[in-house]
């Protein structure tokens, strides 16, 4: 099975889109890197940094006989862009997307995929917290995971295929239904987001401590919040309204679990936390020895180690 | 005003104590150095490591002839420390500790500390994940903050000389009262730990989700608060048990916030949504424009960018 695909169309450019582009292009996993963004600035900057072959701000023109279609926008816009390119793809053309939602897309996208197309969703689960093309890398998926949501129908060819390129772009690949995955990520990726947005809002609201004090004492552990609550604002916001089932039920387990640490802290409960306290530190030893994280202090951050 | 001390006694010798030595040793900020755990393997290791000119099992002897005396093992150990040491202060010395909470200890410690013993409580800003002896490094405390709380009594002269003690390891060193402090560290510490601690535990307890999905897509966002939530258990305890008061008040109101959220996202609000992940991208830009913490992406884990 070759990696290779003709014609690959990115349908945003942002930080994932873009991290592909150069992800393909380090893998020579495409002969042709189409790009689309709806705003011309944005192509102004990809056009500079020189990781896409053609560039438009037409999302039809982009499609024109690609082999590979990738939605690359925030979730929200799937449904229209869908809509617009649908009659445009090339019969055989595989049409997939990298949202971090997989139950939605195929809500929005599937009604109007067309015969002889493969829609597979995918999800590479990696990222930073900066958005925009100029922010993507070809590192990106080195090592992550991407998880592909095929319908039951769905070739398997074809899907071998879609693997086969995301392998080429340095991830390894995971096969489950769509509902799983929204829950798998609400756990893993969602519900902390919100989390973090939450503490970095809360901080910032109150009025008894200063804005100067947050950020000043914030290497106490308030600094790791605000990474990935500085993520893109409407790529979450379209997360958060197109996942809502599993997140509010995650979100009532964290609750439910945060009110008997708090009803512990209240009546001085030591145990409960020593041995909460004690059963998270091996999940992160775990993390680190699957390779999904680095095991240097702080996240490696500079601040040296002399030994 | 120098920084230097002629013995300085390290009373507990984990992260912090360790640190503190190697960054003593640097700075040439004392001509002696002794060490003292409760452990018999932990003055072990330390010895093969070097970091101290004496090291003992019995605080006693440890802060013997000493003019800076460092309480540094987790708070709940301090008030029975104070009683068995205060006997033994030489007058005119300092003694500090660098515990997370500073209420309780001024109320543990306080009623101890012999007359000509200058009682001046300290809290670096500053740490990782790891602990124990062989986890110190010298550089740990460089551009961080080192609040110090001092009791209205206290004497300016001591004050001076222990904060150019900490300027002298590398800190910027702030002064405040106790109960500000234990409320401002509330929020940038204790809170964000709790709920870091409780999101681990939350994925770890749901039977919906394996613990493999959750390690293995773990870079989506929950890593990050693993990191933080393997920190030292024992510490840890003993900052909750001893910081209930601001603990709860702050927790309160993340709950309210956490709900409010939880209530834009029931009822499709993203308006609500992008307004506070707008809002706390800011936050993120002006703890990195104070330098405290890293600008590069994903804390600059090694997952490199290619320009």
């Amino acid at each position: 099975m070759t990696a290779k695909f003709g014609k690959v169309a990115l349908l945003g450019i942002g930080l994932i889109g873009s991290s592909m582009a150069h992800a393909i292009r380090r893998a020579g996993a495409a002969e042709h890197i189409a790009g689309y963004s709806h705003r011309a600035e944005t192509l102004e900057v990809a056009r500079g940094l020189g990781f896409a072959d053609s560039l438009s701000t037409n999302p039809v023109e982009c499609v024109k006989d690609a082999d590979l279609v990738v939605l690359a926008t925030p979730v929200g816009a799937f449904g229209e862009l869908a809509e617009k390119i649908a009659p445009h793809l090339k019969k055989g053309a595989i049409l997939s997307d990298v949202g971090s939602v997989k139950g939605a897309v195929i809500r929005d996208v599937g009604p109007f995929v067309p015969d002889g197309v493969h829609f597979i969703p995918a999800h590479p689960i990696a990222g930073t917290e900066q958005s925009g093309p100029s922010a993507g890398f070809a590192e990106l998926f080195d090592g992550r995971w991407c998880i592909l949501t095929p319908v039951p129908a769905t070739s398997d060819a074809a899907v071998e295929k879609l693997k086969a390129f995301w392998q080429a772009l340095g991830s390894q690949v995971e096969v489950m239904d769509a509902r799983r995955h929204d829950l798998v990520l609400a756990i893993t990726s969602h519900v902390p987001h919100l989390i973090a947005y939450n503490i970095v809002g809360t901080a910032d609201d109150l009025e008894t401590v200063t804005e100067g004090e947050v950020i000043k004492f914030s290497a106490g552990g308030f600094r790791d919040f605000t990474r990935i609550a500085a993520s893109d604002p409407t790529m979450w916001r379209d997360v958060f309204l197109n996942n809502k089932e599993a997140v509010l039920e995650i979100l009532g387990r964290f609750s439910e679990d945060l009110f008997h640490l708090q009803r512990a802290i209240r009546w001085s409960d030591g145990d409960t936390l020593f041995d909460l306290f004690t059963r998270t530190r091996a999940i992160r030893r775990s993390i680190i020895d699957a390779g999904q994280d680095t095991p240097a202090p702080n996240f490696g951050r500079g601040e040296k180690k002399d030994k």
